[in-house]
């Protein structure tokens, strides 16, 4: 039904499969020592994964305590997490208590660095419900808010005690959610594996598309955790997706975003000589078949403020990740000189 | 001039006595490999030291930039670090440059936990101007701030890449500083050091005795670096001196505060039979040598309500420390019901 994995650096387990949820009691009390679990989630996710969630706890002997914040990036906040610990302090959650985060990347982001900085650190067990969060951001212990326009700008790194990714909680999503998601998909496939990438289509993910990106994204977090070298080609089409995400004033999804941002940077990698010819062509037929818009153009010169003032750039230049070809991702140092000329996007 | 060391558990140096403040440059250097340094200090820091400081990172090549929080407690917030983030982002710091932090432990926790979570982790060098956090709050990676009343319940474990500690800066210390710092070096020798505690007197510290506390934290913090076991002996005094401060309305200084918890906390010992009569007595001499306040017995009921409230409360019990005897502290669990009988006191 599910497969596990194990991540060597931390060694906490991910069970990844239809049906994983059933695992979150044992998950969880393997976890924390203490009797309270306190489960954040969004206003977006269905009562029905709500209650699944807190049952799987309740008969595992826990205490649960229910916070439900607003859904979207917009609750990323410091103010979202201020407001978390104080749901934590009221409900006098100690640091051998668990937290549980049941949602997508806002409320993994969200959930897991309150759990990271609360007491110095709470038991963390994330249950990821959407397409990006069970492949992508529920593994490798980034967690972090906005502040104001900056994304991702504060936050840590913590892993999580355990990853539940029940695959049937994307049942319940909404069609865009799910094709929004497939952009991330899409990545995995660009820097690692040129056939997931041939075999993008619209709909729901197979598990075994679920779990191969999770199986990439282990295999670059354990060669580089602190995201100091090679890890950091898992970035391709975000540094300049963040910047689409922040000058749509956050309105753009974020799967949607990353599209744009590999379709640039690839256009960009063919017009510099980096990457092959028929990289971009591969991985716009892949959104096209996806479902997702590859208008990227239009969004660029909006973007670029944005990308000035990214994590990654020092202000001359940003670390960049293109790839040579499918399958083969690069870094390199692009200068904004080349970023913001758009001869290198015809 | 000064000695150095260096943490096992992390490797950074820290350069203690008088005059170590001309290393600053070159550790930050060594720290940092970005051309920008942060400066951020509190109010109450005399301007001669912060130009000092300003001074040693511009020769050493850094763009410097200052910020000034409002001294005291009350500047320990999620709000105090989110100026600090909107400060770094303003002037572009890039995850390759050092945030230096000049100023108490209210400076230290504020500018280290920002540090620690700015791009999830920018080189944090700490410069210590007082008693206490030259003796201790500097070492040992704990950063923090408060939340409301419930206090260092927010925070994460990060070292600073190097620790600058010029016994220099105590000079310009006003009295009453100096003696509130002696209840920390009071607890090192309680804990470890029974000659330190006999030859605890009013006035500046020596250098051979911030070294001694610097010494025995390293050791503490080596063993046990996220506070698992070993090094929670360093909260001799703190639990219940936690308490004592929040009651206070956090107007009752640290030091002071913490005198308070370990009179009282061996005082409970020695009724309930855990420490060795005397030990209270050798305590409480040392606290009237430094000048300490030692009327605790008025302050402890309006100080129960937060220590159940306090990190290592589990609602029924704390994870208290006390002394056998000066040199030799135990751990224990204390139940609230035991904590709270004015008997235990008499």
């Amino acid at each position: 039904m599910y497969k596990t994995f194990f991540s060597s650096g931390a060694g906490y387990p991910a069970y990844i499969g239809g049906g994983a949820l059933s695992m979150l009691g044992r998950a969880a009390a393997e976890a924390a020592a203490g009797r309270k679990a306190a489960v954040v989630t969004d206003s977006g996710i269905p009562a029905e994964h709500v209650s699944r969630c807190t049952e799987e706890l309740r008969s595992a002997g826990f205490e649960v305590f229910l916070m439900t914040l607003p859904a979207g990036e917009r609750s990323k906040t410091l103010g979202t997490v201020s407001d978390v610990y104080g749901f934590l302090i009221e409900n006098s959650i100690s640091r051998s208590d668990a937290v549980v985060g049941l949602g997508g990347g806002v409320v993994g982001d969200t959930a897991g660095f309150a759990a990271a900085t609360y007491m110095r650190g709470t038991a963390f067990v994330s249950v990821p419900t959407t397409v990006i969060s069970q492949t992508d951001s529920a593994y490798g212990g980034k967690t972090g808010v906005d502040h104001g326009d900056a994304k991702n700008m504060i936050g840590c790194f913590y892993d999580p005690r355990a990853v539940i990714c029940d695959t049937d909680l994307l049942k319940t999503l909404p069609e865009a959610e799910i094709t929004n998601g497939l952009g991330e998909i899409i990545k995995y496939g660009a820097i690692a594996d040129p056939e997931l990438l041939a075999g993008v289509s619209r709909g729901l993910p197979s598990d075994a598309a679920v779990f191969a990106c999770a199986e990439i994204k282990r295999r670059f977090v354990e060669a580089d955790r602190f995201d100091l070298g090679e890890r950091r080609v898992l970035n391709f089409g975000h540094t300049l997706g963040h910047g689409y995400e922040a000058a749509s004033g956050f309105v753009l999804p974020h799967g949607q975003a990353v599209a744009y941002g590999m379709l640039a940077v690839t256009r960009l990698g063919e017009r510099i000589g980096v990457t092959e010819a028929g990289s971009y062509g591969a991985i716009l037929s892949a959104c096209e078949r996806a479902g997702l818009d590859s208008a990227w153009e239009g969004g660029l010169p909006a973007a670029l403020p944005y990308i000035r003032r990214d994590k990654k750039s020092d202000g001359c230049s940003v670390d960049a990740v293109l790839i040579e070809r499918p399958g083969a991702p690069i870094r390199k140092k692009l200068p904004f000189s080349v970023l913001a000329d758009e001869r290198n996007y015809r």
